[in-house]
């Protein structure tokens, strides 16, 4: 008996027709999505980037990277654990370390990559994970790839977190969280998610991606203002392409997290290691952020001023807590008109439709940055309130 | 009924105890792995590596790289469908598209993340996946992120590939190979691979990362070589962290595929566009490629050379049909004992051992590059041949 519904004749021609049947039905729905290869000018307002603190084109930091290419090469050469480790890396991991006052911190080629592997390599098929079920795409890949019982539940709800390790089948068990939300910028109740993990002995994960160098003292994150950095029982991943202005990520916790994550964690052992150049970046763009401590706050307030003035001009827009914001739309395709007028009036913006919205409703994610000027924000304010479809004022 | 087998009084401190005591269980197994940071001198013969052209460190390049981050900024500043394309991406992707005489490129952050996306968009609840049981990580993650049926079937055997294909339960298939497996050093058959795939309705996907750049005319890859790039049901990945030393990953192969990928892929969709610099190195390492089209060539002699030596004073060696070759070891101690000796020696080689053994079996794994001479293979033939162990030679 052959169990197989398929005919052997398809020619190769059309082995790739389903896929744009699928193309037409994403057409269809307005979910179409296309490549815009951007110029280097920067005449366009940013207010999709996450760039935050303007430090990709700081010159100090890009005169940092040129300088690491010409020393160290163009690329690493290989995995971490073969030659792919420099000095700048250990130097970077010390960083990073000392900074979020953890014991040690390990650094991936994305955060992406930092996400799967702290998320499998501490869970596991004896261990439960219970996540807040808006995290990130990259951290639902660690959840898919960990073989562990995995519970998703409402959204930045310790008591569901509770009520989820209490009833749980393993004896290990992980927390998974975003600290910042990246669709809406709003915060995860830290302190309260760690209380319910340690109430049932289990490890907390937090994606502070969006909370390094924004949130905290100085920059230092969402995790280490809550008070957590150094707790035992907690780690943290970042990003070095969002607030540092690079590329690459990296996790922060106990030393024996890290060992652990250099010996088992297979996105970190069979990847290529970061680009000295990349990594030369993200140290010095720690360094601009130590001498200048007074940044973040300054993408806080800008937040704050154009959350304030679009809700004036009548929009659903999103508590300002980070550098995100999120102003609701009519419908997805409403969403590309907007983002598209709001483009031609100098100002770009984020457009994000399903599947990148965990709720279904499409949205402009707005973001700030460190060199906006209140008349920047003005400006934006204006050319969002023209170019707003009908329907997206309340 | 609580089917929980946990104590809810778990102290913060012991949380992560069960790191330890796997730590403990992998320093039995002579498993332990570290990091060793290395400096920017290169006065070490590097036969571990993955920087088959020496590109990494040609002024060329590297000059290129410098002068790109000084232009574009140390990041891209965001995903690829909202900040994270430039200009310099676009030119990457028409130029690899070029090269390869496929109709388009798409560009990732890494080859892991270029090949979890290729596999899991082309794959799906409908679909079956055979694979050749060596494949790397990268690509198993995206198996096991696919939801398909998944058939890892005997190396390098087309007709173990035709058997799963013919008793799949599945309308649609995708076959996933690597083409030079990064152990051993071996190929694919993938003439054999592709008319068994055609045969069955299924599309082909290989991994050309240890083949671009060394393989087929020019460097094209192995893929190019067996006249399978343009075919409509061929996609190929490449990483732009091996030949072309720099960091990345690429998918090739027909529009609809890429304009799918951009379109659906989690690992494309989320994660922050390769840096600038990075992409500019992979450009200008492949115009180094177009104007020196005899560097593959020198990269296999070398491998030849190497392997002859090392074969004729008795060692296990794989045949040397890329820039990878392998010597077989007693034990995984061993081998790390020979790799430390070989350092010690001047001669710095790849140590694998399980699980980045496919067969479980410990191996030196030596790489050569372009820029390797006669005199440099013969004092690292003499260097492994006296750090040998006890039970090396046959
Ligand atoms: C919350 C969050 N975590 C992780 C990532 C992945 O980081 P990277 O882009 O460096 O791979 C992103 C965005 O890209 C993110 O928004
Ligand atoms: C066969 C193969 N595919 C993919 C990769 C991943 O590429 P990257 O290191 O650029 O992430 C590697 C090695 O790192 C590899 O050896």
């Amino acid at each position: 008996m052959n169990a197989r519904p398929t005919s052997e004749s398809v020619p190769a021609e059309q082995v790739f027709d389903w896929l744009d049947a699928e193309a037409a039905r994403r057409a269809e729905a307005g979910l179409t999505r296309k490549l815009r290869p951007r110029g280097a000018s920067t005449a366009e307002l940013d207010l999709a980037g996450n760039d935050y603190l303007g430090l990709a084109r700081d010159k100090r930091v890009a005169g940092a990277a040129a300088a690491a290419t010409l020393r160290w090469g163009t690329g690493s050469t290989g995995s971490r654990l073969v030659t792919g480790s420099t000095e700048l890396h250990a130097e970077l991991e010390h960083e990073l370390a000392r900074f979020c006052g953890v014991q040690a911190a390990l650094v991936f080629s994305s955060g992406f990559l930092a996400n799967v592997a702290a998320v499998t390599a501490l869970s596991g098929a004896e261990s439960a994970i219970v996540t807040d079920k808006y995290i990130h795409a990259s951290l639902i890949e660690g959840c898919r790839l960990s073989r562990s019982d995995v519970a998703a539940v409402a959204h930045a709800d310790p008591a569901a977190v509770g009520h989820a390790l209490a009833t749980r089948r393993k004896a290990r068990a992980l927390v998974v969280t975003d600290s910042v939300f990246s669709v809406d910028g709003d915060l995860a109740p830290l302190t309260e998610l760690s209380a319910v993990s340690r109430e049932h002995g289990a490890a907390l994960l937090v994606d502070d991606a969006h909370g390094f160098g924004v949130l905290g003292e100085g920059g230092r994150g969402a995790v280490h203002a809550a008070g957590l950095s150094a707790e035992p029982d907690v780690v943290t991943t970042i990003t070095l392409s969002k607030a540092l202005g690079a590329q690459g990520g990296a996790v922060l916790g106990p030393r024996r997290v890290i060992r652990h994550l250099v010996e088992t964690a297979r996105s970190f052992i069979f990847d290529t290691g970061l680009a000295p150049a990349s990594a030369a970046a993200a140290v010095a763009a720690l360094g601009v952020l130590k001498t200048e401590p007074h940044l973040p706050a300054k993408v806080l307030a800008s937040a704050t001023r154009l959350a304030d003035l679009l809700r004036e001009e009548g929009f659903a827009v999103s508590a300002p807590r980070s550098a995100v914001i999120s102003v609701r739309t009519p419908s997805a395709s409403g969403a590309v008109g907007w983002a598209e007028r709001c483009a031609e009036g100098g100002i770009r913006v984020g457009c994000f439709r399903p599947p990148s919205v965990p709720d279904g409703v499409s949205r402009l994610r707005l973001t700030v940055h460190a060199g906006l000027t209140e008349s920047d924000v003005d400006t934006a304010v204006k050319v969002i309130s023209e170019a707003a479809p009908p329907g997206a004022t309340s």
